[in-house]
């Protein structure tokens, strides 16, 4: 079999797929085989048998509705998805999702979809790969050596996000970042000659990349020949603009917007099957074309030279081995969890009031020379998020050890990488921006939560605390946004021993990533007992008791708690059965056992007030119908900070009123 | 008083008010002061005495940390912005906000601080002012004719949005739209060669624009000759790089980051006035100075030209004329509530099963031929939104009398794009993407609720009963977000009529944006009688009572209340007293008079079940400690819509099941 025809068992089982799911996108796995044939068969250094292999290149397939291209190309090459599982696509409990889903597939290194973020995470790759490469090779010990390879349609570079991510990859230099562009001219709308006629060579260039322009993208010839030219170029990026049609092969659907997003129906396929020479049943692949396909050997050779390579570096460098296995498998230090532990009850004994902003680089420095893992970061805000520890050291393309990353004002791109930068492994990356700017980055957010991912988003600036830079700046129902995301952890603690429990419950985390919120002013640092302190990391917790059944719960978190206290101690002054619980992570708390709940919020107890400079409406959940909220109800205003808590009611005065009458109409 | 004199009155009014508020941004405005002399006193057509002149230049400050270069602008041209006000910067209810706030300040065309958005609201701005002029310019009669200029920073061009926005305005060729690149090389992490350090003039040029490049910021006559040189190229947007200093005239701080974002301190501020030769007191502007900044007279004239102008077009065109100020002024043919009104009867009145994106279309079919204002569009999900309705035509470069705009896959893009619209006036904005990509466009959705716009965003596919598409593009969160979001009507309908509900209530409010949630899949319809229908707009009605008073609220919305009816049904043949709740627009519902509100949910009533297909926590704060959710507690799956809705437990028998276990247990 040919090339052509290899590339062919690709288009069919997509075609194929779809038609049996009748769902799906047919249209860019036709359109992109042919690229796929040349890279996967010819290039990608990868083992099926072993998919964690550390060395091996990643590939990312950006404009993930191309999904039964991968599926197919896993297979092919003797991943662990059978033919069954293609047969299943988009069935419940597959393996073979409507779009790639990490962790669900073997052989999948991200989940793609959301269009931009694929592009993003093989940034992040690609950065991990160079920074990895930097810390660990040695000279004659290039331990650290891969490509990262990326498929993007329009789509993606329409995106925003392309935008900024790949104006980074630019200036870092990431010269083993290979993306290949689907230029087949048509997005959903149809001809894309209406909304995306930019010079896309001329785009890239200027974000000093090497551009391979105008490459047939069904001849495989000019194709190896491309990628050869672009694995030659290590200072720089690639792109190669492929030109394709999408849906190759259908005589009524090709270059149509008809093939993009539904099964090209049985009629066509047959003679799509007619048209291309394939006479084989749906499904069914010639021994000849499996055998073409097969890497399953020439992974394990590539594996075992690597790992023959590893053992002299092991020999050589001990200590800096057992270093990269231990990052690359995302343990903490023997040292760490005494540390932690120690850290906290030093906070503890020392109380400070400190903005939880400054708190939180004290956690920084405190960890960081621990754990050479952590990376840092900020969108451009690194002195006002105070992201940058005593340790950090910029990274750039000259100083690739650095462990500090400037990602400039481009929140959606430094979330997206920071995903990468996790999905490759040896990292735990954590960045900064303003709570309200976590907007620009929100679905990076989700997907990191989707993907499981150990990812630190430093959020501060929390509220109308942040005061004169108005209501642009001023987060209001930024938290609850964040709360109700699955699998996100959100931090907002209320001092400096909650900050470093929240850097350590991040940091701990092996399932999902962590929002920690902090604030731009000084908060009151609260009294704890040893018990109080091991229940922070519970996500919420009594931090001022009372005698006998409580009349009256004050729940609270971060800036809202020293209010609460200064509250509850008023009212035990005056006879009041007064119970304050600080709920700096409520996920983590509703996740606690029943019993556990009911100590810290009774269930008889109706008297609820809950503080928050918040939108209001989340924290009904826990008050109920018949407690109160002093929270956020529209936007903030520009005014210096204590103004605007007094003019939103965040005073005692206010907390009390509303006490007494939650406590005289119970 | 010379150029450099007139624009350091800029300077020293920046300075001196954010010395005075001990709070701001002075670098941005020293650095550009000369721009924006050049700009406004040469070239800015506006009249002080209407900041709401049809025909005005719009001026946009994308870096609107930089406001203080706004407000003294506004002041010394004669806008109604005291000296006063100035000494108030940053201050509670003064009228001069950190960030420019659109509705607070006369001349402030848009809110700006979140970066890139504002050269997004600029091209939105120019892109309305070229499909005016397409509609309603006749030969002779260029009554719309004028320009956009905005001035962005560095942080605005590395934003994602600014890459979406500046493609769109080169493929439309908004050949009056000018922007103005304050290149000074600072962002807040210090000088931007680590993180940018793209070819911003390449970039640009690859987007179709005119680029003017290397330009003297701080020479007047350079500037001069670029703004002509702008203006001559009819056909594209032109970028002006302005090599700039930040923090100009400081002897000590000029050049640096220290400048950007704190007060320059009162020993600086001294220096700079000796280094300038500015000997006046704080706030002291001479009067020569004011004389030369004046803009009143010339403006008015300005505006007696363009009266005359409209006169003599209203002799010639008169219903065009009256059409233009109607659009102008926002508000609906008078036609419009009769239309509507049977519109809502004959729905009622002939059911349809029917996917609500498919009720929403036939709502823009029935109205759209109404309201030559509505301008529709898609980020490229046209076919899939069922946004373009029978009588769209495309706009284009070429057609630029279409009513439908092809954004491509620019969600961020087009949101921002569509807040521009609306606050130039003349139309009103619709566009659809999927619900979950909302997240791309989160913060623009969030700014058109803050600058009360009547922009109304789209969003299809709500739930996991878009089915296989798969997690990635399954909302669970996003409406929860969105509910929460002040001022953000969020309406979520359940069939046909409140469909056309929605739409009604989006189009004729005029205080803030709609987002309108449609399903992919076809709901049943709901019967109502004459108050129920009226009711609907309430955002929250009893779509089924019961006799007495009622043992249990059903509360759904959308796919879910059809869920509701059936087990409604058969709870009320077991003798069960159910009340069954829709609530299509919780914020409306919020803001009912309170003895409305107990009529629907009986406080009394404390067993409640919310159904709805998506996240559950929101849904607490009707159903109390005591009720219960049937929601989305995690992602979605991979599969056909049908299998995921009883997968997580949207079925009679689940509803059934969780309704008598509230019974009993109450």
């Amino acid at each position: 079999m040919n090339q052509t025809q290899l590339a062919h068992a690709l288009r069919f089982l997509a075609m194929d797929a779809v038609q049996a799911a009748n769902s799906g996108h047919p249209g860019a796995p036709m359109g992109m085989a042919d690229m796929a044939q040349v890279l996967w068969r010819q290039f990608l250094r990868h083992n099926p048998a072993d998919p964690t292999w550390l060395n091996r290149d990643r590939f990312v397939l950006s404009n993930g509705h191309g999904s039964m291209l991968l599926y197919a190309l896993l297979h092919l090459t003797g991943y662990d998805l059978p033919l069954e599982q293609l047969k299943r696509f988009r069935q419940l409990h597959s393996k073979t999702a409507g779009h790639p889903e990490f962790g669900l597939t073997p052989g999948v290194e991200t989940t793609t979809g959301p269009l931009g973020q694929g592009i993003a995470n093989a940034v992040g790759m690609a950065l991990a790969e160079k920074m990895l490469a930097a810390q660990f090779n040695r000279p004659n010990h290039d331990i650290v050596d891969h490509h990262t390879y990326v498929f993007m349609g329009d789509g993606c570079l329409m995106e925003g996000i392309s935008h900024e991510v790949c104006a980074l990859a630019g200036t870092w230099r990431l010269g083993k970042l290979i993306a290949f562009w689907d230029d087949n001219g048509i997005s959903i709308d149809g001809h894309v000659d209406g909304w995306f006629n930019e010079d896309v060579a001329a785009r890239f260039a200027a974000y000093g990349w090497q551009v391979i322009p105008a490459i047939d993208g069904h001849d495989p010839d000019a194709l190896a020949a491309a990628i050869a030219e672009a694995q030659a170029d290590v200072d720089h990026p690639s792109l190669i603009c492929c030109r394709t049609t999408i849906g190759f092969g259908s005589p009524n659907k090709a270059g149509s917007h008809d093939c993009h997003g539904a099964p090209l129906g049985q009629d066509e396929i047959a003679r799509v099957r007619e048209r291309l020479g394939w006479p084989h049943a749906p499904f069914a692949i010639p021994d000849a074309c499996y055998q073409a396909w097969d890497a399953k050997a020439k992974g394990q050779a590539a594996q075992a030279q690597w790992q023959a390579q590893f053992a002299a570096y092991q020999g050589a460098y001990p200590e800096l081995a057992a270093e990269l296995l231990r990052r690359q498998a995302g343990t903490l230090p023997e040292r760490w969890s005494a540390t932690v532990a120690d850290y906290l009850q030093t906070l503890q004994a020392n109380p400070k009031d400190l903005a939880s902003r400054q708190a939180s680089l004290n956690c920084l420095n405190q960890f960081a020379p621990l754990l050479p893992e952590l990376l840092g970061g900020s969108a451009d805000l690194a002195p006002s998020n105070l992201t940058c520890h005593a340790q950090a050291k910029d990274f750039s393309a000259d100083t690739p050890t650095g462990n500090y990353l400037h990602y400039g004002v481009r929140e959606f791109g430094m979330s997206a990488i920071m995903n990468g930068l996790a999905l490759h492994g040896g990292f735990i990356p954590y960045g900064g921006t303003f709570l309200m700017f976590m907007e620009y980055a929100r679905n990076a957010v989700r997907m990191a939560a989707l993907m499981q991912q150990r990812v630190i988003f430093v959020y501060t600036h929390d509220s109308i605390g942040l005061g004169e830079d108005g209501p642009t700046h001023q987060p209001v129902e930024q938290l609850a946004a964040l709360r109700v995301t699955p699998n996100l952890d959100t931090w907002r603690p209320c001092d400096q021993v909650e900050s470093a429990v929240a850097w350590q419950a991040a940091i701990e985390r092996t399932d999902g990533p962590s929002a920690l919120i902090f604030s731009r002013q000084a908060l009151p640092q609260q009294a704890r007992d040893a018990s109080q302190l091991a229940d922070v990391a519970k996500g919420g917790y009594v931090l001022q008791g009372c005698e006998g059944t409580p009349e009256l719960l004050l729940l609270a978190t971060g800036s809202e708690v020293g209010l609460a206290m200064a509250a509850a101690k008023v009212l035990a002054e005056e006879g009041r059965r007064v119970q304050v619980v600080s709920l700096p992570c409520t996920r983590r708390f509703d996740a606690q056992p029943a019993d556990y709940r009911e100590r810290v919020l009774p269930r008889a107890v109706r008297a609820r007030l809950a503080i928050e400079a918040s939108q209001a409406d989340y924290w009904q959940r826990y008050t109920g119908l018949d407690g109160e909220v002093i929270g956020m109800h529209g936007f903030g205003e520009s005014a210096p900070a204590g103004e605007l808590f007094s003019l939103f009611g965040f005073t005692l005065d206010n907390v009390l009123e509303r006490t007494r009458a939650l406590l005289s109409s119970q």
